[in-house]
């Protein structure tokens, strides 16, 4: 996607041909911040202070931490310190795990610098098809917006979303906005609802920075607004992204998304949910078995922004203790349909817990 | 109720005998910041930027409001002309609308100084009733707390709570702060989940400044957390205030109030409205009618707190245009009881639009 007309990668290998480009997410929209990553350590702190951060980018942040790690010891014994240490940086993400699983079968009977280069190959593998997954969602939910646009007759398609599922937090395209981007592109009428996304604000910063650089028409809300709007008719969907979903179709995603599922089902809004296959977790039965990462405490009790001189400052708003969960399950009956790469699932009206069933075919 | 251990009401007579002391609780809690009005439009601006809120202190403001501009002008043109004023400055509260109704039946058949005295006299009157009406609540409302702390065995009473419907939005006790005193008071553990309450964190300025005052055990918590922590049975019951109840039961309060009623019901935890009867608007037949204020962006785009010198300093956190709900509907069908200076009047389950019944009698 582009900034400032430039097109861009969330994360890219630089020209050196080792060292890795991603951008500190925690500056924008402020800032734009490059980074350059040249060793393991730095990238696990990106990925623990969310320099990067998104399930899909965390997982391209993770693989290419480990040919930094492997770049300087080869060994088993570093690879699995290094795959353990970068799997620990978010206790929350499936599709950490999945990649980090990906790079050790590719480089597991491999040594020295034939583990390096396949090491790269395999990060690069990794990020492109990240980056064809999330063109496929794109198609894929596309007919969504299309239907939805011929209902309205000319008014805008109002989509609510949470936190950010972008391009930002893919190597790519977004989930949840690439096919907002391909709407929008087909000269569709669409206007996001930006929920602002406390304690960390992803939506006013990123996904609010993402539409406005793609020329998408937003608004940003405070995260209490979502249903007073949907009471009053002014979402026709929502979609949000996810950091898993388990075998019975329930939904963790960033902490506020299962309120919002809630409004919408009491308002009859569709609820969508964008993803990559990856992220599907099969080894949990439902969504009460994933373990919640409880963030600090002072993700709540203090807040970034841009002072009246411009620079980027920290102040606190509350002088009392706080609690600061980072992530809910949407139960999967509140959930329309998950939007991924495969296709568009819709759920089977009041069921639960039936198998998914393809309702478009694949693309 | 008490600051630094000195009891102080929100809003009192000083001992001049007509000029008026607030806070401008703008500043809460990192400035204790009193402010003397003076004049009826200093009055109007105290309401309008939120100097003072909560719907009875607004009444209370409002009617001294009055005073100040009978003491000036005590003309029948000008007791219209100041009304009017002042019912402008917040279209949604009802309270204001109900005292302002009281001030002039009191003061219309006299004139001059005659008519000054009666209105400082009602106004009094109105301040000492809206003490009354949240000391009874809070009378009304323990009962509640017991039942919970009985079930409990020792565990503490995990109430959650939005926005600040405590002292600081009344005269004194609070309404939804009444019965939770009143429970610490007695010895009752009880521990309270303080929605921070954006875009202007009432709750984690106001109502935790309030609680820590108190010596109550709080969190604050993102507003996107309180679904979480009901699935996780962290939450045992939800105490809202209201700016207005309408006939069939449906609540209008602070933006956001909705979901967590939503989410309430979703786990089956009770969700229960503390209110003064004039909150009680029987003009209107359901909450679809009720106007709702959309107050300015700002307040969304910028966040105010304190900064790393000390001083309360407004940051922006997007760059994006933002839409500002300042208040939602949560229907009736959701609310497990109402909290009323006359009793506490649970719903009978399942039934909507069927009469409030009185669950406890009258204190």
């Amino acid at each position: 996607m582009k900034i400032n007309g430039k097109h861009y990668r969330s994360i890219e290998v630089l020209e050196n041909g080792w060292s890795v480009r991603i951008f500190d997410q925690r500056k924008l929209p402020w800032e734009l911040a490059f980074v350059e990553l040249t060793h393991r350590d730095q990238a696990a702190r990106a990925i623990r202070e969310m320099w990067t951060r998104g399930a899909p980018l965390l997982a391209a942040t993770g693989v290419y931490g480990l040919c930094l790690a492997l770049r300087e010891d080869a060994s088993d014994g570093n690879l699995k310190k290094s795959y353990d240490l970068l799997l620990a940086t978010r206790p929350t993400a499936v599709n950490l795990r999945w990649a980090l699983d990906e790079m050790i079968a590719a480089v597991k009977p491999l040594q020295g610098d034939e583990r390096v280069k396949a090491a790269y190959r395999r990060a690069q593998e990794i990020c492109d098809e990240d980056v064809e997954i999330n063109r496929r969602i794109g198609l894929n939910g596309l007919p969504l917006l299309r239907e939805h646009a011929k209902k309205n007759q000319g008014r805008p398609v109002n989509i609510l979303t949470h936190c950010n599922a972008g391009w930002l937090a893919t190597v790519d395209y977004g989930t949840v906005t690439s096919p907002i981007y391909m709407a929008h592109d087909e000269g569709i009428r669409v206007h996001v609802w930006v929920d602002e996304t406390r304690p960390r604000n992803q939506g006013a910063s990123l996904t609010a920075f993402e539409l406005a650089q793609h020329g998408v028409p937003h608004t940003v809300i405070a995260d209490n607004a979502g249903g007073h709007l949907m009471q009053r008719g002014e979402v026709d969907l929502c979609i949000v992204g996810t950091d898993r979903v388990v075998r019975n179709g329930d939904v963790c995603n960033k902490i506020g998304t299962y309120l919002k599922a809630l409004a919408a089902y009491d308002n009859n809004v569709p609820f969508y949910v964008a993803l990559p296959y990856p992220t599907i977790d099969y080894t949990l039965e439902s969504g009460e078995k994933i373990p919640i990462e409880e963030r600090s405490a002072e993700e709540v009790t203090h807040i970034e922004g841009q002072n009246q001189d411009g620079k980027i400052e920290k102040i606190k708003i509350t002088q009392s203790p706080a609690a600061n969960p980072a992530f809910d399950i949407t139960p999967a009956r509140y959930v329309a349909g998950y939007i991924t790469e495969r296709g568009l699932f819709k759920r089977i009206p009041e069921s639960t817990g039936q198998p998914l069933k393809a309702a478009s075919g694949m693309v």
